[in-house]
């Protein structure tokens, strides 16, 4: 719930029964995070993600850098919060996806020894492709699989959002592919007119994804974590965040 | 150019040096096909495709029939006006995926016949993912690879649209998997925000896309089709005829 506060966040999380909380860092920026891990093991709940590391892409060797600091920055305040995981999105802004598909690589494969040393897992997150300009060369779960059994490490895995994967053939098969290193599994559902490519999703039931059937095939495969609800909109955004979580349960209950 | 007619768009294509004119029906309707030939035959303008056939995803057997006359009848124009190939929208609107991927199967399977009796090959086209809920099941190079191959007739291949396909990883080598059935070439450019998921579209050299390697890689698995401008823009359908080819023109000059 964008601009909603940490303590808000919980508050909500416990009054409607979720088991943890996935995190944004501007959520994070300012918080003090030993009194917001205090808070959270004292309520139960726990960190399913934090959101987020990656953005490798980068036109010179100084951004590159800046960009390396602040994915450890992010790989610090997930191991702070003893979150599941910290999401990857992966990067453009590079336009030349070829490129951009390189330094992914190479960006992950930096920052992995750091990741270990934290006990922070990384999850590569598959982008819808109308975000490839924008967001991510990592187009489809196929893809993040390949990238990752490339790496081969156990601290590197795929994270899965139902709205980015949802359109493709290969998705149950490759989520089966992707078994052991299904680190996180979040679900937000498709509506269209697309206003905007980042922000016009759907709380579950909105709108035409299977996402029973979604939930069903990753827990067949063996993933036990927490299902997130990630729904980026303009238009819940503009609700209050108690309506919104409202929405959300009622959309869980609905599928 | 949405809203010209046939004549006026013969004219911008001649008089700007276009070697043929892809059309949509829409443009077919109430225009004397007879005439029309005769001054695509006198011009030595090619129809390099009609757009479109497909939509085979339907509710329930009469609106099945429906779509299947509706689809003759597309052939029948497209073998009257000697074109390189009839588009394939394949469809939903049927959000089911995996039923929609079926009945689009047996949906061209059924209209082979009749379409290899007119001489007319059908243009399977991949669409972008982010029309999987509007346009088409079929998301991308390597699907409709899979289709055409299990059809496997000299006269189903594919077309394929640089905006729906630029952003997968394995494009080039489904191109090179499609060769002696890619039946037509298009080219529009990617760029953002998107505003409504069907015509945000930009001229070459307006977006992110190397086209200029998307036609290189067509042309070096022997392609020797024409290569369409197909640029559905609300941005471009607001100029006139005359700009929106000068644009094109400039654009392909560009890149």
């Amino acid at each position: 719930m964008k601009g909603t506060g940490f303590n808000e966040l919980a508050d909500l999380a416990q009054k409607w029964g979720f088991r943890g909380v996935g995190l944004w860092r501007d959520v994070l920026e300012d918080l003090d995070l030993a009194a917001a891990s205090r808070r959270l093991k004292h309520s139960g709940l726990r960190v399913s993600s934090v959101c987020r590391g990656g953005m490798f892409p980068q036109p010179d060797d100084q951004s590159r850098r800046r960009r390396f600091d602040d994915n450890r920055a992010a790989v610090d305040q997930a191991h702070f919060l003893d979150a599941d995981c910290l999401y990857l999105v992966c990067g453009p802004p590079n336009a030349d996806l070829t490129g951009a598909r390189q330094q992914i690589h190479d960006g992950i494969l930096e920052l992995e020894p750091y990741a270990r040393q934290a006990g922070v897992r990384l999850a590569v997150e598959p982008f819808h492709p109308m975000m490839a300009s924008t967001r991510s060369a990592i187009t489809s779960i196929g893809e993040a699989n390949d990238l990752v059994e490339k790496i081969a490490s156990d601290m590197v895995g795929v994270g899965i959002d139902s709205y980015h994967v949802w359109w493709d053939v290969r998705m149950h098969e490759e989520i089966r592919r992707a078994a052991r290193h299904l680190f996180s599994v979040q679900l937000a559902d498709w509506v269209t007119p697309i206003q905007g490519e980042l922000s016009t999703r759907g709380m579950p039931g909105e709108g035409c994804i299977d996402l029973q059937g979604f939930v069903t095939v990753c827990t067949e495969v063996g993933y036990r974590g927490l299902v997130e609800v990630e729904v980026l909109s303009s238009r819940w955004w503009s609700e209050t965040p108690d309506d919104a979580i409202r929405g959300a349960v009622k959309g869980l209950l609905s599928i």
